[in-house]
């Protein structure tokens, strides 16, 4: 794993037939690429690239299902971080995985808004991150009201704000700094969804009554946008 | 539009088509049945059916397109109101195409469940929904810090309390209101995006300097999640 130019004879079937299919794509496009040409690519038999891509589509996202395996497994060793904490942490997995092959993320992105077919595969998977994240905060919130409806809303909210950053640096072609990109739009997330207020990321901010006695005082015009209370007070209480 | 039993070759032909290619799916599946089909059960050659749908999959979702169209002129014409009621508003026009056809809505949804095919063709179509009112958010936000990734993060806040109340009502059967149970998941993005802590709904409430004098006032645990403190607020103005 430290040597990327390691020798392809060495890198295990499914990465020599991803490469070889994305090769393909950038040279002759996705359309005009059949699996043939893929597999003699790859220098294999045609019953190899279906034992390990369902679809010519699904060789264009190889890491998506170990990513998602990813998400859901950090999602049950979450604890009792804070829920809205702990899915923008999830979905920054997503985010990593991208950031960790610059170059070939930025070319996919490209080749990807060329391509409906790819374009809907994409949706396809963001839709199941959102459900992963959805899901997880259905049970974290429970029985509360709207309890439900919060978890949907607050789960479209991250992958938005995730593919927000996502997009930004995958425009610059990689020349900002991606952590930094999606960091930032997670702020406004967490702090209108989550306890971003207090700038708490720990489970205490839930369960340690000793900070119950800090209170903040707010006086705001009754007709002012929420999010602009929100961010009146962060500047009172000095975060954001 | 009075008669839903209205002699089929009074119905212009696009309707009939959709009526046709519909019964079969239900009678066939969607995956057994082909384009000869459904020209056939309606009575025309081939051609016809392609004239009016790209695809199988676009005679499902027959109105969208026009849907799409209603909510870009309704936008268009929203002038100075709220932003964030704004697109609440121009979303209720989806909300309100399904409840027009109750039955139609209610078998569609079981049969899109089943139908990988149909889920993938609705999430396109829900993007390009979100899309829309993104746009639309840009716009208003302008240069404002942020204007963007906000826009993105609220269109999709609105589109997922949409489909929240949306699907409670298909789930439900069509039983409960539909009206209502999307207004109250708008509710919480109004609450917490747009001006619905002053519930004015009114292009005023950007503007009439003459409210400005209501205040709240507002003590809050310091490490309180932000969605409650928000509540807190509603129950000290007494709305929500």
């Amino acid at each position: 794993m430290t040597d990327a130019r390691r020798p392809a004879k060495k890198a295990p079937m499914r990465e020599v037939l991803a490469e070889a299919a994305f090769q393909l794509f950038l040279e002759r496009g996705f359309e005009r690429t059949t699996v043939d040409d893929i597999v003699a690519r790859a220098g294999v038999g045609r019953r190899s690239f279906f034992r390990y891509f369902p679809s010519k589509e699904d060789a264009v996202f190889p890491d998506h299902e170990r990513c998602l395996a990813d998400m859901t497994a950090f999602l049950a060793a979450a604890g009792d971080v804070e829920p809205v904490d702990a899915v923008c942490d999830a979905a920054s997995l997503v985010l990593r995985m991208y950031a960790a092959n610059p170059e070939f993320s930025v070319q996919r992105y490209r080749l990807t808004r060329e391509v409906p077919g790819l374009r809907t595969y994409e949706l396809s998977v963001v839709r199941r991150y959102e459900q992963t994240l959805a899901g997880y905060l259905r049970e974290r919130y429970g029985d509360a009201r709207d309890g439900a409806l919060r978890a949907e809303v607050i789960a479209a909210s991250v992958v938005a704000a995730h593919n927000n950053g996502l997009r930004t640096w995958l425009r610059s072609g990689g020349e900002v700094d991606a952590e930094t990109a999606v960091d930032h739009a997670f702020g406004l997330v967490r702090r209108v969804w989550g306890s971003g207020a207090a700038g708490d990321v720990s489970p205490r901010s839930a369960d340690d009554g000793s900070a119950d006695g800090d209170v903040v005082v707010m006086v705001a015009a009754k007709n002012a946008p929420m999010w602009r209370v929100v961010q009146q007070i962060e500047s009172v209480i000095g975060q954001g």
